[in-house]
């Protein structure tokens, strides 16, 4: 409790002390008198399918936000690789005479792949307000009319709504507020928009080697991402790595009838469960030989951050119907500092109305792999590979061939999914770190969240690994958003807020 | 090698004192000469989708077979329950003046489920020509003119080509060549054609309690399923029982962005793997307690029957690409006469192009119990039930509610479909079993294959259970024919050859 004092004290103390009170307030009345436009604005750009390898709807995207960066005058151009079919950035800039700081603001335009036909009563590409979440029972609500008071708690639903092009949106209109209410930003200003962040990334390190010079910052400000799940709005200072890694193992070259093959050929659904059985225990540690090696210990100005973070548990385990949680005991926020394993998805033959009574020929699953600070994504996968070959399996990255089929009885096929990258942390006592933790503070009359890593990942480290910066996540959307899945949505209140707590940064001292 | 001399002399005295000889060739003449009409009748009947569930089409079928029938003269008609969404039986009859024995030729109209994105080039219910199997490069033909010789190499695409419409067209063209050719038949022929076997059956039993005194009969011959691998013809004494279940374990009651939770909150995925690998050991044998109790073991004719079938699994093995089979040595033959569990199919999230970095909300399986002699299927299932709940689950038969989630860690739903039935064996060394071995064998210039059971399931329990008969099987698609899968096809070869072989039957002594 004498910490929770003393840092409502220190904030307190920052909110009072801040010129940007001032901008706070004209930012707010900015935002309820322009509530329609920029709904409109964003349904229209919400209505684009964002998929990054859907080559004609990303450059559709990209021209969008285009053509809202000239309303505000923001010089936007296309930075693009040789290959036109790699989805551009949108980049644009804005000069503060006498500026010492030079902030980028990065979001993302793409969103993940879904099917249409998990979606409940919407489509992702066709955005809805809701009355409240779907699984609160909130119901579809027509188009406000243009006198009509928006609801803050409405939740607008499409693909990306919450991740990310909530963050275009707040990043974009919070400076289009600051100018319209005479404000001045604090520093220079760098929009970066990116449109295949959800395939990993992989033109990032190309795009950014390109424009070094036109991307020179002090820091990055990335907007992406859900507030903590207790509502308090967060500042993240590091990202997890991620790699992706498919697997198939085969049983005969041809569907057979179960009845007369029947436990006689070799079942890939369970040769695939064997597999995947292996590679983790009851209590969900990873036992995959060497996998939490090399891991980078948390400091203690990280660990003191955890510490003071809301511990929010067991409302989660609630929330979300879970009568236990792996991890031996181990809270949320302490488990995202470790490298994860996790099943995005398995499949082998059908099931519900299309199941037959056949041995399918494969059996296929898609792993997430998550990596902390020290770890390296392509030394995680190999790990990987060779607790595959420890189980017997003879592993390839391509279909076997008849002899390979022939010679080994247990065969898999593994490949890493392109754009693998690792974790990336910035240390928390860097005077941009104190000024903008101080700056998101000034907008919240809660006590913020301050955290060294967040659990999602970003391509952060091609970022400082690429150009001589750091960078710092804010996101803005609410937790329960279901970002990656179906029945995405963003609860408006929270882009509300994400327009201050972004215009507090481009103000703060 | 001198049990097969044996044979084949025996094979050819047979063959020679049999009448049938002469019927044969007349039934090939007609064959040959209306080889078009049957190919057309057979193509159009294939255009008609059949899934049972399929209320409207699968009465199209019905009706096209009853228009068959009557062009041959057989008085059909429809055998109904009170529902009339229930597919019904096609049936109809032919007194023969003198007969003492009465057979019933049973098929199914009927088809297995398909997904028509996973078929190669044709779609399950546009019936094609292929000039071999796709997998050795058959490639699509026109519809042959009407002199164009027809080569019975051929191989005609459809869902139920080989299962079991075949049975269906053999059984009617066998007929239609003995009468047209003047050929008596020697006992009455009743035929029987049912409309829901794929869905289990589960109006069968209902419909023969109806119609015991119309379904009086010595035996009935089961037209279904594939001849030997080896090619040869075969006669089939029973069948295993069979039991579909579904079952779903769950994760977080919304899907879950991988990042911000993975391996914390836990995944049904990995639930659902740990769980089926504790359901069978590495060679295949299923490690749920109680499962082989019960088994009625084989008689010294039947394991004779056994010994004496050709040894195919080595061949079985080079063509399917399998470097081992399970069963810890035992063949393919034996194996058939244990009860098996089968994994059909296995999803949670997506993988290929759709994955996406979620931790899914469920996990589903189906599950395929194949039954034998003495197995009840109730039993079984409760057995799987009980192993579920050793693993520490808590197990019912509807979604959790959230006092359920609150409660158990670990939650299985586990349904059996409606349907299941047991297995069905027939004594080899009745009067009626030995006029049928020499009746086919008399069409064959190869010994014939003799089994106890076949791997496949057939109601053929409940046929015994409502009426005083008996039951075997003698069938005619070729063992390659993709039966239950996708681009499941039949040989015309095939259809040639079984209707001579029911032809006979309908005329042996």
């Amino acid at each position: 409790m004498t910490v929770l004092k003393n840092l409502l004290t220190l904030a307190i103390t920052f909110a009072l002390a801040q010129s940007t009170v001032l901008a706070q307030g004209s930012v707010r009345d900015y935002r309820r008198a322009h509530e329609h436009e920029i709904l409109s604005e964003f349904m229209e750009l919400l209505a684009i399918p964002n998929v990054a390898s859907d080559r004609e709807n990303i450059r559709r995207n990209a021209a969008a936000i285009m053509t809202i960066m000239q309303r505000r005058k923001l010089a936007p151009q296309l930075l693009e690789t040789s290959d036109p079919s790699v989805p551009p950035v949108v980049y644009g800039e804005w000069k503060t005479p006498g500026a010492t700081r030079t902030l980028i603001f990065y979001a993302h335009y793409d969103g993940q792949p879904t099917d249409p036909r998990q979606w409940s009563g919407t489509l992702p590409w066709q955005p809805v307000l809701r009355s409240a979440a779907l699984e609160t029972g909130g119901k579809i609500l027509s188009a406000p009319k243009a006198a009509e008071a928006i609801n803050p708690e409405w939740r607008l639903y499409a693909r990306s709504s919450g991740d990310d092009k909530a963050g275009v949106m707040a990043i974009l209109c919070a400076f289009d507020a600051l100018i319209a209410s005479g404000v001045k930003p604090t520093a220079n200003l760098k929009f970066f928009f990116e449109g295949e962040e959800e395939a990993g990334s992989p033109h990032l390190g190309e795009i950014l080697q390109q424009n070094k010079e036109l991307l020179q910052s002090d820091a990055w400000i990335i907007c992406d991402g859900p507030v903590h799940q207790s509502g308090r709005k967060q500042v993240v200072f590091g990202v997890r790595g991620d790699a992706n890694v498919d697997i198939t193992v085969y049983g005969a070259k041809r569907p057979l009838h179960s009845g007369h093959y029947g436990n006689w050929a070799p079942n890939p659904a369970l040769i695939l469960t064997k597999l995947l059985a292996s590679m983790k225990d009851e209590s969900g540690r990873v036992t995959i030989s060497g996998w939490y090696d090399n891991v980078e210990p948390l400091g203690a100005i990280e660990r003191k951050a955890i510490a003071e973070a809301p511990q929010y548990d067991d409302t989660l385990r609630g929330e979300l119907g879970l009568a236990r949680t792996e991890g031996q005991g181990k809270s949320l926020l302490e488990l995202i500092n470790e490298p994860s394993l996790n099943i995005n998805g398995i499949s082998s033959g059908d099931v519900g109305a299309l199941a037959r009574n056949v041995i399918p020929t494969t059996a296929t699953a898609v792993l997430d792999l998550r990596l902390v600070k020290g770890n390296d994504h392509a030394r995680q996968v190999q790990l990987l590979i060779e607790h595959i070959r420890k189980q017997g399996f003879y592993v390839s990255d391509r279909e076997p061939n008849d002899q390979e089929r022939r010679l080994h009885p247990l065969i898999a096929r593994v490949t890493a999914r392109p754009g693998g990258y690792n974790a990336e942390r910035t240390r928390m006592d860097l005077d941009v770190s104190v000024a903008l933790v101080a700056a998101v503070q000034s907008t919240s009359q809660e006590v913020i969240v301050r955290l060294p890593t967040a659990g999602g990942s970003l391509p952060l480290s091609v970022i400082t690994a690429n150009l001589s910066t750091v960078t710092t996540t804010v996101p803005i959307a609410n937790y329960d958003d279901n970002q990656h899945a179906e029945n995405e949505n963003l609860r408006l209140q929270n882009l509300w807020d994400g327009i201050e707590t972004i215009a507090a940064i481009m103000t703060m001292k």
